[in-house]
Formats: structure tokens, C-alpha cells, sequence
């Protein structure tokens, strides 16, 4: 059976909610941050690196939520179900494209907005590096998802785990209220069942 | 034919490295950055969020590094040249993982690092946040190629790529002296032929 290591409160709830939406077995592993907010020595036990979230199935120990998501819905899902199928090139292209970004390009300038938020004088550079990224990705974001309700088109799909995990981070910090499209889509992805049933199971 | 636009001087060099690598055809439109340092228009009109390195492959229209490493990895090579044969699951998930780590866990903190390094006095949190997670993962990658050439083994594959980048950028900042693996790692692959290549071919 399928483990995920699940530190909470955080981004692994996604990979939960992944796990409910593919409809597979798991046990949850669940960790507790410290005082600071950071993980404890239980989790370095799962993962060098005291990250989450971390999975394993059989021998295989898997971290990068991206690398998860990808490598779940390969190796349990149809092609063409919960990612294009292969053999069509730019859809294809279209699906790691969007499966890439939230971190390639998002989750820097969101970080940096809510480290900033917590205290301390910004950075002139800083502060305006992360808001003039957070302002143009967050547009582009709001943009694609104008006109169809997943970010490949009708249907959800792989790539839009990551992208709700950004746009929600992007909701805690209070910056999606000028972007109607983009809390439908956080309000949509969040209302579904297999989401309900990760928040009740991770008891978040 | 393949074409990369590239930001000089930046990351899409090493989106040149990996088409010289794999051998294949490809024309260079080359940008330049304002004296604020960031992409100008031009670059816009090839990808709405001015970010490069960014390819077109016929009808197909890719940006993020991650992705159009794997990308072109699956297109134009045979499985377990470039990237482990996706039957067999391990190998396959390390790889994914390698792929995303450098986005997913690297890119960030040095970014920061970056962005404090340049000017302002530093807040506690955020400084604290970045140096804590550069040393953790300084130390990881040093870990993870003490005893192998490249981060899969003996033969350089996709996940190389990306980690060179990082490496270069904690190189170019100075935090990379006490790891005398990450030092080599980075020599290794900025010596190889296709990489000089990329160097001369990008005039960087």
C-alpha cells in the first residue's frame, strides 16, 4: 500500500487530495511541526531532508510533490484520464508545461511575499522583485483559467494540483480578491469530494 | 526546426547545453535584458510572461525548464539514453524526482540569497529561512553525488540539467567552497564539449 509522510498544516494536503481523487489506498503519515513552524526529527526519519510530502510505494520513496503527482498518475491511471496521452505531442507539452510551473515559476515570489509578511523591514529589491512576479503570474493564472474551469481545458487534470496549491497560498496571503477566475477555480478544486475527504481524513 | 529563445545571461544556457548535448538542430534567437536586468518586450512576444528559456517545436509552444527538458528527453531520444526506460518504476521515479528538485526545493532560497546578497539590510526570518535551507541543501546534493559522477550514476541524464543550474547559481554567489563534491560536479559538466559549445554558440 501506498504511504504518504503528511506534515501538517501544509502542502502535502494536496497530494492527499491527489490520493482521494485517483481513489487508491494509503496510509497517512502524520507529522507535526514545531514551535517554529518547521518539521521535527520524526520526519528526517522518513526523508533526509525532513520535507513533505514524501510517498512510498513498495521500495520506491518519492519526494517533489510534482514528481509525485506525476509519477502517481502514471504509474495508477489510463493515459488520457488524469494527463493527455503521450502520443499527442502538444497536449503533452501543454500537461508538463503546467505541471512545472507552480514551482518553476510561482512559488518563489509567493514565498518570499509571505516571509516578508511575517516581519522585518523589506528589501526595496526584494520586496519589489516578489510583488512584480507574484502580480504577473498570478494574471497569467487568472488569464488561462478565464475560460474553462481546469487548467487543460473541461476536465481536471495532474496539473492542477500544483496550480491550486499556489493559487490557495496566493488566497492565505489575501492577494486573489482582484482575481474573480482564480478564486472560482481555488473555490471549485477545494469543494470537490475526494478534497473534502482529504481535509477530514488529514484532519486539517 | 527547434527554436530556443534565450534571455542573455541566464538559465535558457542551460536549455542550450542540453540541445547541444543531444545533438539536435536548433536556431537561437537571442534577448537582451534591460539595465534593470529583466527581459524586455521582444521577449514578451514570444512568451506572454517574458521568462525564457522558452522553445518552439513546430505547433508547440513550451516554457519552464523542467519541462522542456523532459520534453525533448521523450521526444527525441530512446528510453535509457537520456532518462531510465519508464518500466522500470524505480529508476523512472528517481528520475522524475531529480527533474523537479531543483525547482521544487533549490530555486527558491538561493533566489533569496540572491536578491539579499544585492542590497538592503536582510529580515531575520527570511535571511534565516534561506540560509537554513541553502546549507540543507548544499548538503544534500554533496551527499547525493559524492560517489557518483552525475545525480542518477555513472552516465549524465536529464535530472542533470537542472541541477547544474543550482549548483552554478550557489557557485556564483560563493556558497559552494565547503563542498568540494558540488565543485566538481559543476566543473565535470560545464567542461564537457556540448556544454563549451553551448558557451560559444551563446556567446556568454
Amino acid at each position: 500500500m501506498i504511504i504518504l509522510h503528511h506534515l501538517r498544516i501544509g502542502r502535502s494536503i494536496f497530494t492527499v487530495w491527489l490520493l482521494e481523487e485517483l481513489g487508491l489506498d494509503y496510509e497517512l503519515r502524520v507529522y507535526l511541526r514545531n514551535e517554529m513552524g518547521r518539521a521535527q526529527d520524526d520526519l528526517k526519519m522518513a526523508h533526509p531532508l525532513g520535507k513533505s510530502p514524501v510517498i512510498e510505494d513498495g521500495p520506491i520513496k518519492l519526494s517533489e510533490s510534482g514528481a509525485i503527482t506525476a509519477y502517481l498518475i502514471e504509474t495508477y491511471t489510463e493515459p488520457g484520464q488524469w494527463a493527455p496521452d503521450r502520443a499527442d505531442k502538444a497536449a503533452w507539452a501543454r500537461y508538463l508545461q503546467w505541471l512545472h510551473y507552480p514551482e518553476g515559476s510561482v512559488f518563489a515570489p509567493l514565498l518570499m511575499t509571505m516571509l516578508l509578511k511575517r516581519g522585518g523591514e523589506a528589501p526595496a529589491l526584494l520586496d519589489g522583485f516578489a510583488k512584480g512576479e507574484v502580480d504577473l503570474h498570478l494574471g497569467y493564472m487568472a488569464q488561462a483559467l478565464d475560460r474553462q474551469p481546469f487548467i487543460l481545458g473541461s476536465q481536471i487534470s495532474g496539473a492542477d494540483f500544483g496550480l491550486t496549491y499556489v493559487v490557495s497560498m496566493a488566497n492565505r496571503l489575501g492577494l486573489i480578491e482582484g482575481y474573480p477566475a482564480l478564486q472560482a477555480y481555488l473555490d471549485r478544486n477545494t469543494g470537490r469530494p475526494a478534497f473534502r475527504r482529504a481535509i477530514d481524513r488529514a484532519v486539517e
